[in-house]
C-alpha cells in the first residue's frame, strides 16, 4: 500500500483530501499538522480524532513554535521585516516551516507521496511545492484540491455520502492564526477600495486605559517584558495577549503574489508589529548609519524571498549570518504605550545608546569638535559639488 | 561699504546677527526670509519691520512654497520618503529649498557675504554652507553664532544695549513651521528615553469624530481632496487644515546627524503622512514588483541625500528623472479614515489598478492559468534550489 | 486558412517548421526574419529563398539594427552593463528586440498563431513567450521543435521526404552573430573545465601591430570614430571592423539561465566591450561618486531582467529614464589601444572632466582647502566611530 | 620628556619629521614601519638604522603581513572586491592595516603622540586619522607635512644642515609595493589623457611562453598553487612571482578621493586579479543568483568604505560575516593560462559545481523538466507583464 503524508489542518478541503485520498485512492494516509502558534491542544486533539474518523492511519502533531521562532520570527526581527513596509509576513513565514517539517516527517516515515490542499490561485500551493521539491525530491506531490477544482458543495456532498457528517460553514472570512500574526481573507479584500469591518478581525476593544510597556532585548533578541524574564517565544505570546485587548496592529497588506497577480489580504498582528518598531527603534539608538542602511535593503529582500517561498535559497543564510552579526548590541529596555487601536513609541535606555550627551547634543552644543572643525568638514564635504559646478557652468538646479 | 545678505528668521539668533554685523561689522546687511510654507503674512511683516529695525538696509521676503513642492516635495511623495521609515524630512527639506534662493537673491544683489545664524552643532549649517559654496562659491560665508558661542543672554544683553529690546522669552519648545511638518525639539528630546508631552506639539485634538476623506491622485501628484481640484500645495494645506484637528501625524524621528552624532527630533505632520501612505498604497495596486522594489532602495537613498545636504549631487536630478517616469500610472482615488491621533487607508479606485479580476483572484480562482500551468512554473523555479541541494546533499537548513 | 507568422531563420529547426506547419498542419505561414546586425542582404536573399521553396506564403525581412540600437543597446551603454561582469548580453538583447518585432508583424498581418524553433532547455523560449503573451495576447503560440524534441536526424529525414535537400551539416560550433556580439556554443561550453579553442571564434588574428583609436562619446552615444562622425550603429560596426582583426573581447560567459540551471557560452564581442569599457571610463571622469554608485546598481539589475526576459516590466522604462539622465555630461573622447587579444584604455579628453587641476592635486597640492579644513574634516567623519567605540568599549577590530 | 610614535617609511617625507620632531620639537621619538608585503628583511634592516641615526629613540618593525591578509585581503576576495571594476585597494587596504597596528604600538608605549607624514591632499591622511582618533582617542596627532607644506629641497636642505646627507633624488614615480598590489604615481597620471608607459611598471616582461596554472580554493581561501598546498599569503607571493613575469595587471584606476576630488593612479597587481578572477569565476559555478547578486552590491559597498577609511564601522565586520557565509561550497579548482600582458580564465573543477548535467543541459536538453512545464512557467512569469498591458493599454514600448 503506497504510503502518503497529508497536510491537514481539520478543514473542509483537507479531509475532503483525507478520505478521497484513502478511500478512492487506496493511500495509507498518515496525516500530520505543523503546529506554527494557531492551535491550542483542544483543538488538537479534534483535529486528531477528524483525521483518523476520515481513514486517516495515524495523526501526528509537530509542535514547529519553537522551531519558528529559531529558523524565521527572529530573523524578521532582526531584520524588522514588514512586506511592502507593512505586513509581517505572518502567514507567508509559517507555511516554510510547516513545509519543513512535512518533509521531514514524510522522509522519516519513509512516505511515496505529500499530499495538501492548496488551490492553484495562490502562494502556499509555490511554498509547500518548492520545499518540498527541495527537500524531498524523491517524494511525490498530490494536490487533489489544486488538480480537481470542486466547489465546497461538491467536497460537502462527497463527505456526507461517505458517512461524514461535520458542519462546514463557511465563515465570513477565512482566519489564519499563528504566533507572528493572523490573516484574514474574505469579501472586502477580495475588492480594491473596501476596509474590512471591525467585526471580521478576532481580536475586539476590550482596554481602553492607556498602559505603558517595556520590552528589553539582548542581542536583538526579546528576552523580557515588563521586566520579567522569559524565552522569545514566551514573550511574543504574552505581549499579544496584552496589546490585543486595545485592538492593536490590524491593517491590509496588498502584495504581489508569487503567480504574478495582485493580492489583498487583512491581518491583525498586535505583538509582531509592537516588537518589530520596539526593536527597530533601538537599533536607531544602537547601530551605525551605515548599519541601518544596509539592514533596510536586506532585510527587505530577505522578506521579499521569504513571501515568494525561496526560503530554501542559501542567501537566505548568508543574510541571517549579517543580520545575527548586526545585532551584537542592540541591547536595552524599549519603552511604548498602549492605546485603543494603536501604540507609541516612548524611548529607550541602553548602555549601548550612541547619542551620547559626553559628545555633544544635537543643535545645541558641540563638545567633540570646534566651529573651524565644521567649517572644515563642510569645505571639503563640498569638493565634488563645488568642482562640478564649475566644471559644468551648471545653473543652481531650481529648475 | 560691503553688501551682505543675511537668512534672517525675526528669531534671537539672526537679530542679533542683523544689528552685530551692521553695527560691529560695519556690512550693509540685506536681509532675506524664504517662506516654505510657515510663515502668514503678518508674519512676514512683524519680521520685515524688525528687520529693519535693527540696521537692515533691506529686506526681502521670498515667496517659495510652490518652489519646495516643485523641486523637493513633490520627489518625496513620488518616492514615500521617510528618513528612517519615520520623518517626512520636514526641515531638512525645506533648509536646501531655502538656502538655493538666499545664494540666488545673494548673487542679484552681488552681495559679498552671506550670513546665517547656525549653530556648529546642528545639520543646518552644513546644508546652509554646501548649497552657497557651490552654487556661490565666490560669495564669503559669516556666522556669528557658530563662530563666537554666544549664550543667549549675551545676546538679549548686546541687543538691550543697543536699543533694542522686543521680548525673546526662550519658549520651551523650539518649533520649525513649513508646508510638509512642524519640527518640536527641545527638553525631552535632549533625552533617549522621554516622549514628549501631547502640549509640546503645535495641534491639539479638537475632533472626535471619524470620517473619510478621498485623496486623488494623477501621475503621483495630488490633485484632488474630497473630489474638489486644486494645486497639490493647496491641497497639502487643505488636508493639514483637517487632520491636524485629530492631532494626527506626531511621532520622534531619531536618527543620524551629518555631523555624525545621533540626535532626536519630534515632529507633526498630519499633511504629509497621509499623502506619503496614501500615494503609495495607490502604488501598490498600480506598480510592478520591481518597481516598487527599486523606488524603495532609490527613494531611501534619495532622502538620505537630502537629509545631508546633498540635493545638488547629480545624482538627485537622476533619481528624480527614475521617480518622474514610475509615476505614469499612479492615478486613481485613495481613501482614507481619520481618527483622533490616527488615520487608517480603506482602499483605492483606480482605472490602473493591476488587482483586476479577469485575472484570478489571489487563494480563489486562476482564470489565467492552469492548475497544470502552476505545477510546472513551480518545478521550475525550484531548479536552483533542488540542483544546489542534489550537488551539495545539503540537509535541510532547518538548523 | 488558418495564419500562421514563423520566426523564421534559415536553420534546420525553423525549416522544419516551416514545411511542416504548412504542410501537415495546413497552416498559411509567413515567414519573417528579424534581423539585429547578423544578417548580410546576400544572407537575407537565401533565406527568403529557402523559406519560399519550403511552402511558406510570404517571407518578411525586418531590418531592427537601429530599433535594436535605439531601445536596448543605447542603455546597455549608458549602463555599462555586462551579465556577471563579464557578457554584453550580446544574444539576449536581441531576442527580446526580435520578439517585439515578431510580435507587431503578426498583430499588422492579423495572424491567428506565432511560431518559434526554440526547445524547452534555454532561455530563447522564455523571452519570445514572454513578449508574445504580453504584447498579443490572443495570437496562439507553436513551439513544434520544443513540444516534439526531434532529433535533427529525423528533421532531416522527415524534409529530404519532402523534397528539401539543403545540406544540413551540424556545425561545430553554433554561431549567433548581431551587432552587439556574436555567441559560440557547443562541446567545450557544456563542460566546466574546457576553454574554447581559439579556432571556435569567428573572428582570427589578422592583426599585431597595435594602434591607438579614439572613441567620441555625445552625452553617452558613440558619434565619432577617429574623429570621423557617423550614427551609433555605424561607429560600433566599423569599430568591430578594425578590433576583430585583433581578436579582441573573447570570452566565456558563466550564468544563471532563466530555467534555473547553470550554463556557459562563448562570445567575441570585440567592439561591445572595447566601447562599454571607454564609456565607462568617461564616465569616471566626468560623474559623482553617488552616480557611478546607483548607475552600477540599476546597471547590473536592468541587465538581470533583460536576460530573463524581463524587457516589458515598467521598471525597465524607469531604469531607461535614470540612465539616460545620467549621461548629461558625459561627452568627449577615449583614447584606446588595440594589441593582439587584448586593448588598454590609455585616457581621455573632456570639457566636462572633474579631474580638475584647479582645485588641487591628488596627493600632491590642496588649492581648494587647507591643512586645517582637512583635519576638521577628518574629525568630523570620525565622530561615529569615536563614538561607537567609546560607547561600547570595543577593542581594535584586528580580530 | 613626550613619547611620540612615528610612522616611519624611510623616505624624506618622514625622515624630515624624524629629525625635526626630536631635534626641533623635543620629542622622544619612537619609530615604526608596518610590513604588509613591501619590504625585504634588509629593507627593513636599512630603514631601522636610517631612523636610529635621525635621532629616534627606537624603531620597531612589526610585521602584518598575516594580520594583513586575515582582516582584509580575505574579505577582499572573498567579495571579488574592484574598486570602480578596476583597482584592488591595494594601497587602500594595507593602510587600514598599518594604521591599527601603529595605534596598538602607541598604547602599547604609552606614547602621547602619534606622527605621520601625509599631506592634506590625499587619502592617507583621512585613512591614518580617522583610525588613530577612534582606537587610540587620547592621543595627539602630530603631521609636520601636512601643518607646515614645506618643498622637498626645504627638506633635504634642512636635513643637510643636520648633517643627514641621504641621497633624496625623487624618483621619477612613486612606488607603493604590497602583498596585494603595487601602486604607480607620477607625471603621465597626473593628467587625464596619458597612459604610463611600460617602464614606469615594476616588472617587465620576461616570459613569453603562455603557460596554465591551477588555483585551489578551499572555502574561499587560495589554498594551493599547481596542487601545491600552502599558506593563502604565501600562494599570493608565489603567484605574483610567476604572473610578474609575464608583465600581467597593469592598469590606471581613476577614482573619487575621500577629499572630494578625482584621482588618478597607475598599479601593477597580477596575483591580486588573477586571484580575484578566478576565485570569481569558482563563484560564478557554485553560488546561487541571487547569492551573486547580494554579493556584488555589498563587495562594493564593502570597497567604497574601505578605500574611504571607514574599515572600523561595524557595518564592515556585519559584512564580512555575510561574505564568510557564502563561501561554504566554494571549492575547487580553476585553471588559468598566463599570456604576455595578460591572462584566461579556462575552466573549473568542482565537487559543487551546480553546472550539473543530470538536471540538463543548457539549450540542449531539459531531463528535469517537461515542454508543458517549461511553458506552465513562462505563463505564470508573464502574468505580471499580462496584465500591466491588458489594465493599461500600453503599446508595445518599441518607442
Amino acid at each position: 500500500m503506497k504510503k502518503l503524508v497529508l497536510a491537514y489542518s481539520g478543514g473542509l478541503d483537507t479531509s475532503y483530501c483525507a478520505k478521497y485520498l484513502s478511500k478512492e485512492q487506496g493511500f495509507e494516509v498518515h496525516a500530520v499538522s505543523v503546529n506554527t502558534g494557531g492551535f491550542s491542544s483542544k483543538e488538537i486533539e479534534e483535529i486528531k480524532e477528524k483525521a483518523l474518523a476520515l481513514g486517516a492511519t495515524s495523526y501526528t502533531s509537530v509542535d514547529a513554535i519553537q522551531t519558528f521562532y529559531d529558523t524565521v520570527v527572529k530573523y524578521l526581527i532582526f531584520g524588522n521585516v514588514l512586506r511592502n513596509n507593512t505586513y509581517p509576513l505572518s502567514v507567508s513565514a509559517e507555511r516554510i516551516v510547516q513545509a519543513v517539517e512535512i518533509a521531514k516527517h514524510a522522509k522519516k516515515l519513509d512516505a511515496d507521496y505529500i499530499a495538501h490542499g492548496s488551490t492553484g490561485a495562490g502562494n502556499d500551493q509555490v511554498r509547500f511545492d518548492m520545499v518540498f521539491q527541495t527537500l524531498a525530491p524523491n517524494i511525490k506531490i498530490i494536490t487533489p484540491i489544486r488538480d480537481n477544482t470542486l466547489s465546497r458543495e461538491a467536497e460537502i456532498a462527497y463527505l456526507k455520502e461517505n458517512g461524514v457528517d461535520y458542519s462546514w460553514e463557511k465563515a465570513k472570512y477565512s482566519i489564519n492564526k499563528g504566533l507572528w500574526g493572523t490573516s484574514v481573507g474574505g469579501a472586502e479584500t477580495l475588492t480594491s477600495n473596501l476596509p474590512l469591518p471591525d467585526t471580521a478581525y478576532p481580536s475586539q476593544l476590550q482596554e481602553k486605559e492607556p498602559q505603558q510597556i517595556t520590552l528589553t532585548f539582548e542581542k536583538g533578541e526579546f528576552v523580557a517584558l515588563n521586566g520579567k524574564k522569559d524565552t522569545p517565544v514566551a514573550n511574543i505570546e504574552k505581549l499579544e495577549a496584552i496589546a490585543s485587548k486595545y485592538a492593536i496592529g490590524r491593517d491590509i497588506h496588498v502584495g504581489d503574489t508569487i503567480i504574478g497577480i495582485k493580492g489583498r489580504v487583512g491581518f491583525e498582528a498586535a505583538s509582531a508589529l509592537i516588537t518589530i518598531k520596539a526593536h527597530h527603534l533601538l537599533e536607531k539608538h544602537t547601530l551605525s548609519k551605515w548599519q541601518q542602511y544596509q539592514k533596510e535593503q536586506l532585510g527587505n529582500f530577505y522578506g521579499m524571498l521569504l513571501h515568494e517561498g525561496n526560503y530554501l535559497d542559501e542567501v537566505m543564510r548568508n543574510i541571517e549570518a549579517f543580520l545575527s552579526d548586526t545585532q551584537k548590541h542592540v541591547s536595552g529596555d524599549v519603552h511604548v504605550s498602549l492605546y485603543p487601536f494603536q501604540f507609541r513609541l516612548d524611548g529607550i535606555d541602553s548602555p549601548h545608546d550612541l547619542m551620547n550627551a559626553s559628545f555633544g547634543s544635537y543643535g545645541e552644543i558641540n563638545k567633540g569638535w570646534t566651529a573651524d572643525d565644521a567649517k572644515g568638514f563642510i569645505k571639503i564635504v563640498s569638493n565634488p559639488g563645488k568642482i562640478a559646478n564649475f566644471v559644468n557652468d551648471a545653473n543652481a538646479p531650481t529648475h
